[in-house]
């Protein structure tokens, strides 16, 4: 078997015609956009296309999309950008189980002087509405709540959400990271004021991301500069990763539909393969409210580290927890919001899956867990079905 | 003749081994190097061979590089991440002709509440020692200045500048986004605290670029998420940036004094050219102390935009000011602070050479520039030389 990457929720393979798309552009158009010569007007002929293609995917218009250097970046121009644009309003809300993106931002504003609240989740690591409700504030300027974990891949009910916070007088930023290619995400019909999504999560180049913002939204510039991207986001564009991720997202709106139903076949198979096959395993999140191509699995009596360990030698990736806060002892913020008992916080894996994942892949995957978990907890002191 | 490109100050074509290593990346290695499996150590590899690169190309340690989205990036990191960890000193100096990068932020400071002084420059476009002298303060927590001015390509003394910063107390930071490649640039000759370059100025990818920051200077985060970057700037990296950045670096490290002699030999001559064929012309900044690929002409009786025009429809690319500032129809800034006469604010143009220029292409510019500068002039109703 050849090395099986179930890690599509922590980067994705890069689609070869958009590796060829930004060749083509390293090679051959090399202008800065902002240059009023040809040379800089052949390089903004292709950044308006890629802004058209990335707005299209969620059905936005060009206008309101401005580029940033990944999703993190987006989160955090969203935050610090309306914090600073809210003149009296100084109360912001988000989830517990928000990326480290909005979740230290908001830290960071409350560090500040802000009041900040931080909404708890279920069981299935969801935001209830009914909660938000209770939290806003005629002073809140924003609330700021993921589409779909990037642990659980728990889907929350934005609409719902973002009404509640418009009826308060609130804005509402969604990040769509992990959610954008992976299930229905349109800005019109989750009516969000903001939302951040990301290149590389949609087979795109790492490196380059986008905040979608609402024409009328007032926002703060948050980096300073030469006046780019409407004056919200200064620095030279970043040509070639905007090129590929305007390919990317082309492709995505041609094939996501096709590839999510496969994927969630696949996801489906090794669920029921683990929980059949493997006594003491669970799933972690929502069973049907989640995105098509994620499963947390827990095992109990190992230590997550452990088994990843295991499968990394015998060449399959998956992850404990996100990449972004891998090598960090800390059990997940996300299990622990969402009241994991110790059990299954510490043993659980996330696979995801992704374009190129095969059926022989998966049940590769499923029979090597079985093998591993069981070797892991023949070594365990606690285990007593040895 | 074929298009010539004489705009290499704003961007710069990319070298062919660049484009070679980042498709390799996009391809073939589409690891998070934060994940801790195979495909993320493969990552990993990449991102500490590119670090390697970068840093050795300015003479610093890779642990003292930290990856931006460019320049402008890595220049905000130093202003407002020096500011958060100034504790309570509030005293900032720049000088006027700064990048926007830096002078926008530091007006961003004053606006926070922080004490701004904006150092004049001479004619020629260099800060004074003595004037800088005699604005530090017991409270001055940052001084940064450009080692190379953007548009008229003067270099100020950079390594006196830093030691007086140093005398009073304060960190240096500099913007060495237009001298790395093209004058030596060494950390521990200058003896600067913090160091901004980007890749697009030496035949690299835009979208990428590099904060160098000495091990012992404090300074505090401005984008939160993930902690990529030792917790200094979050967000999944820039791999094929980066890995980009890194060919460059490496490539010019090896090529940039071969030929940036050969660029200072066709720049003289452009600068020859004209002067000695266009009567009523000047080169802008210091006719020495300058940058060997900079060449700031200025051609009384006609509208630097016209002569652009012009240029351009005849396929030679230069630059009236800066590209991050065109579009804007204020005179530049810079040739403002330099105490210019409104006749020469308004006519100057940038050429700036780069790799791939030729005499021919030179010569033809330089006819090209007689001809058309002439043709302006005829049209003037003030000029007498008809």
């Amino acid at each position: 078997m050849d090395k099986v990457y179930l890690d599509h929720a922590a980067t994705t393979p890069v689609f070869p015609e958009v590796a060829e798309a930004m060749y083509d552009i390293l090679l051959h158009h090399h202008g800065n956009p902002s240059s009023p010569h040809f040379c800089g007007r052949d390089a903004k002929g292709y950044l308006d296309e890629a802004r058209g293609q990335v707005a299209a995917l969620i059905g936005a218009a060009p206008e309101e999309i401005f580029f940033t250097s990944g999703g993190t970046e987006a989160d955090n121009i969203a935050v610090f950008g309306s914090a600073a644009a809210a003149g009296d309003k100084k109360h912001v809300i988000t989830s517990a189980v928000e990326h480290h993106a909005v979740l230290d931002s908001c830290q960071e504003l409350a560090r500040l002087g802000y009041d900040l609240t931080v909404l708890p989740v279920d069981a299935y690591g969801l935001v209830h509405v009914e909660d938000l409700q209770a939290s806003l504030r005629p002073d809140t300027f924003l609330v700021s709540i993921m589409h779909a974990n990037n642990e659980v891949g728990s889907v929350n009910p934005i609409k719902e959400l973002a009404a509640a916070a418009h009826q308060a007088g609130a804005l509402f930023h969604v990040d769509a990271v992990q959610s954008v290619g992976k299930i229905p995400v349109n800005v019109t019909d989750l009516d969000v004021d903001m939302l951040t999504y990301s290149s590389h999560k949609i087979n795109g180049p790492k490196g380059v991301g986008a905040l979608y913002k609402r024409q009328d939204v007032p926002i703060c510039r948050r980096v300073f500069g030469g006046g780019q991207e409407r004056q919200l986001r200064s620095g030279t564009e970043n040509m070639p990763g905007i090129v590929g991720f305007g390919k990317a997202a082309a492709l995505t709106a041609q094939r996501w539909q096709a590839e999510m139903a496969e994927c969630r076949r696949l996801r489906d198979l090794l669920v029921e393969l683990t929980l059949t096959r493997i006594p003491h395993s669970r799933l972690n999140g929502h069973p049907t409210q989640r995105l098509p191509h994620n499963a947390n699995l827990s095992f109990d009596y190992i230590e997550g580290e452990a088994l990843l360990l295991y499968l990394d030698l015998a060449g399959v990736a998956c992850s404990a927890g996100s990449a972004c806060s891998s090598g960090s002892s800390t059990p997940s913020h996300v299990l622990t919001a969402m009241g994991l008992e110790d059990r299954w916080l510490h043993s659980a894996l996330r696979f995801s899956l992704g374009y190129g994942v095969t059926e022989e892949q998966i049940r590769y995957t499923a029979q090597l867990l079985q093998e591993k978990v069981e070797q892991l907890r023949m070594a365990s002191p606690f285990y007593q079905g040895k």
